[in-house]
């Protein structure tokens, strides 16, 4: 039995309408005049980080994360509330406070409480957090919106998560101390669209956040709307710094689109609506499924994995 | 560095006055113009239920004893969101979503969301749970409030879950059918005390629930409101099956009194509140600190450990 299979047992239990079918990024509750909106995800080890990451960017990271699933409903975010296995290493937990004081003071959210355990010498940490926040507006965003002629936008560069990645890891080598540092800076400390997407979650017709892959992430919206998501992989927005360490062929926009851990929020909305900020539009929604790739207007062929499937 | 000093460092970092410092079974945040209140617990395979317990017992456990912390606050259960270590052991999964349902349709709570990570083949699980509710009154206990001359009550029978883990573990034969499998539910199937936490908390001075030992948790109680808990070991109330199966001298009741996992509320009470619903009263605030105990009118020294503290 996958993880899916596992989540589609879930799925027959999630029946209120809160629990959007368990497919989408947060529950959704009326709650007073207001809408509370939750979330929670997970980091493990050796799955979601490495051991050898500075534990307090795992810290920053599981913050981060789930304040961009929030980011994806336009909350407000309130407080969070964490799941922390201890691991009998006391320079790592202590590194890991030092994160968690870092990330609670930059994106003003309180820690609110949780739990701890211990899981011995050498075990697996598994890490988790819940974030909630306050949707005023009467229209949260889903993921099933998008229809035919909507613009297909994100809110900044795609990929700079994934060439992090390749430097953290060794499979790039850094040879431009600025451009790899920036990009380490990105798969490190990601920050979430938290202000874009409370201007946004009013007028789009889909939004979601990109983490686990663009092409994946539109796949999911594709699905969710019924229709089609063509991408023009020419128009994927790619940092400078990408650039300078991993080029601008289609190899590189190929591995941008598909890379993942971005929080960019990836979105649509009819051409007719104006939106309040920039944003970079980078298809065209069509009749039909899935998702579709063109670059100088010709159809490109897609990937074999369109993103990051946790096993 | 422990469990607490850790929690010490996050301590400092929960400044917030919704985190009650840490300090409390939940945390609890004005939202429009009811208060929300959440808590999470996590439970881990080894350290809160062997791997040999039935995964339908353990998806039960994971949702009462997030719920019997949402009944110390007198909150209504919204929600539920639930984080999941997969271990790759298909029946277990399967059957930990069987008792997740027998859970949800008898709490009558819905779940909302979560995460599923896998850990891999032979994988501790750590599960997760966050709950959430709803408190309508403007006051909602802590565990700060009791005084001298309050009477300190329990909502029913203390020490049947420790009862039912001798049993389970083989530490005592099944020698009454009866009595056993009685035991044995209470153990496997705790039942939070949702009705009674949300008539008792606009009248209490202080509650909480008994998750660590009756003892240990009064200890908490009197360290929050600076006075002593003076309990009479007799008046703790005992199953028959418990009396049946373990007796009822000095040494049960003291097992009783410091076993845990009882989810039972433990509340303080001035002695001219008149309260809604049958309690059994087992003792009275003194001026002074700590947790003693008394059989017959005389003194009764304390037991080495007073509950059940997570190493």
């Amino acid at each position: 039995m996958t993880e899916f299979d596992f989540i589609d047992q879930l799925k027959t239990l999630a029946t209120h309408p809160a629990a959007r079918g368990l497919a989408d990024d947060a529950a959704v509750l009326p709650f007073g005049r207001h809408k509370l909106v939750m979330t929670h995800d997970m980091l493990v080890e050796d799955v979601h980080f490495l051991p050898s990451t500075d534990p307090a960017d795992v810290a920053w990271k599981l913050i981060a994360v789930n304040l961009s699933d929030l980011a994806a409903k336009g909350a407000k975010p309130l407080g969070i509330i964490m799941g922390y296995s201890k691991a009998g290493d006391d320079a790592w937990d202590t590194a890991f406070v030092r994160g968690l004081k870092e990330a609670i003071g930059h994106f003003r959210v309180p820690l609110l409480g949780g739990d701890t355990v211990s899981v011995g010498e050498g075990g697996k940490r598994t890490l988790s957090l819940t974030a909630f926040g306050e949707a005023k507006g009467h229209i949260i965003p889903a993921r099933s919106g998008a229809a035919p002629r909507h613009t297909i936008y994100v809110t900044g560069n795609i990929g700079d998560a994934w060439a992090g990645l390749q430097i953290a890891t060794g499979r790039a080598g850094a040879t431009d101390f600025e451009a790899s540092s920036a990009l380490l800076k990105a798969y490190n400390r990601p920050e979430p669209k938290l202000e874009e997407g409370r201007a946004l979650s009013p007028l789009v017709s889909a939004m979601m956040d990109v983490s686990d892959g663009l092409l994946l992430d539109a796949s999911r919206i594709a699905k969710a709307s019924d229709v089609n998501l063509e991408i023009d992989l020419d128009r994927i927005p790619l940092s400078s710094a990408f650039k300078t360490m991993f080029g601008d062929n289609e190899a590189a926009r190929m591995n941008a689109a598909t890379g993942g851990d971005d929080y960019q929020l990836l979105l649509t909305a009819s051409p007719e609506t104006v939106l309040p900020i920039d944003l970079i539009p980078i298809g065209q929604c069509h009749a039909g499924s899935g998702v579709s790739l063109v670059r100088n207007g010709e159809p490109v062929g897609l990937p074999k994995n369109l993103g990051f499937v946790h096993a």
